[in-house]
């Protein structure tokens, strides 16, 4: 249950960090992603990080969508965790899901980032790898504890939970 | 995949907290557990969280062993994920196992307490909640984003990880 | 050096909180000033801390610049801290200097919320109170392990301190 | 009030973090101090940080204490903060005090280390700092948002705190 796996990185709220000066929280290319800090707590080696965009997932276009399923086709893992915004997680998992792709594709996110405290993107983060080790090829999300088939994956906004 | 589950403590390292007294880390029953505060965090609403034991691992004895096993057949859920040290954290697995509960049960804990920065406590609870939800019934172990069947389970002392 | 002494919270960014909803960092009444906390975690006992005004500095207006000194002047303690937004930070402190209110009276703040990992607000909050015990009366400010008069505390926008 | 500052680091509880291996909180050497990142934390540029030693209080002997005097008499600052353990920080400080050295001298510390959630760390070493800028030539200290002169300095061993 424990080949090669790899995590690609495309913004959203988990990698958003508080800038100062614009006296807000914002994705930073310059920070980087959190996922490689998320994973040295984890202790949990990977083989492979791959930044593919990084962005607010309202702001993912088309081309994003197809750089993202460009990149699980190259990856040579069969099982791949997609970090992504939670705003279009379900519309990206549905698209993905639609390409018929033959691998294990979990996506997952934070509704607060990694960098405040109280923070849910190490216990997403940590869900959707264990589901990536022993889900069947196909498209889910992890969040809350919870896995969801991409068909119902969509963020409860009034509930702040994806609630399938 | 997302009927009831139950999450079972049962003590370890993921529950120490810093004693300024003991200028130590300790179990503290009184502080309570962190599982809560850590669901809450992960925005996880679980049904029920019951507290067996709240022991350092390496001081259970037989009698704690057939009170988890106990706890486990009790509940009316299906599956069960157990907190619990990592120094024996595959015996009691193998216990586990060897009484053919019928139910999915998934061992995990932490190589640092919640309590201390850069914790693996959410990591690894994530980890096995999303799990649980999708195991099939047996006894396994969720650590550092690894699936590890009771056989399997095992802390390299000499890495501070179960590498299987 | 340890008479009573009184905490003035009138918001600023020391109190803002992570909202999932607006997916923003905000001032929450709701969720309360992070100073009782910031106190606890200091292991420090002051008699008395009052909500005056729960504000970004930048939208405090003469009304509440005013309901700040009447607290000032209605506090039976002779030394106060004010927690404070940093826009404006020096605006209200020479304003206060104006009035000649025979108090020491320490501004400080944050430039990173209480909330937020890697926040300044513990060190700037432990560092006025451990002045406010030993200058003299008159208005000051602390932040960055600085201690300023009034004339001179300002922010510098572009580092982000106060330099003074 | 702000000529140069340099900050002795001697060890104690505030530079203690944990040991997965150990199973404790420990001072690692190789870790090193959490001082300097304090500091970022609280946008504090001061100019030097030194460690003198590295040692749980409990362990200091009168060598010890003879290398902090002397590099505090090297030092070419008049304002020195001494990060030190709780357990014998009022016995630095009075030795200290003895010497008569001529420089304001503050010493401070933790009762839980900056590695665990909630600790004193940055609230003391921010109280400290701001102090060192204001007090007169002499050996203090400040905790818990509080400042003694080095004879008032002793930690109540039953309430975790120094009352003076």
């Amino acid at each position: 249950m424990d080949g090669a796996l790899r995590i690609l990185v495309t913004g959203g709220t988990i990698d958003k960090v508080h800038d100062w000066s614009a006296e807000a929280l914002v994705l930073d290319a310059g920070a980087g992603s959190a996922v490689p800090g998320l994973l040295a707590a984890g202790r949990c080696q990977v083989a492979a990080v791959q930044v593919v965009l990084f962005k607010d997932s309202l702001e993912m276009d088309d081309a994003d969508r197809a750089a993202i399923a460009a990149a699980v086709r190259a990856a040579p893992e069969l099982r791949l965790v997609i970090t992504h915004g939670t705003g279009t997680m379900g519309m990206t998992a549905r698209y993905l899901d639609g390409l018929e792709l033959g691998k294990t594709v979990v996506l997952t996110g934070a509704m607060r980032p990694a960098s405040v405290l109280g923070s849910d993107a190490a216990f997403n983060l940590g869900g959707a790898l264990a589901a990536a080790r022993v889900l069947a090829p196909g498209v889910w999300g992890v969040m809350n504890g919870r896995v969801f088939p991409a068909a119902d994956l969509e963020k409860n906004t009034a509930t702040g939970r994806f609630d399938g």
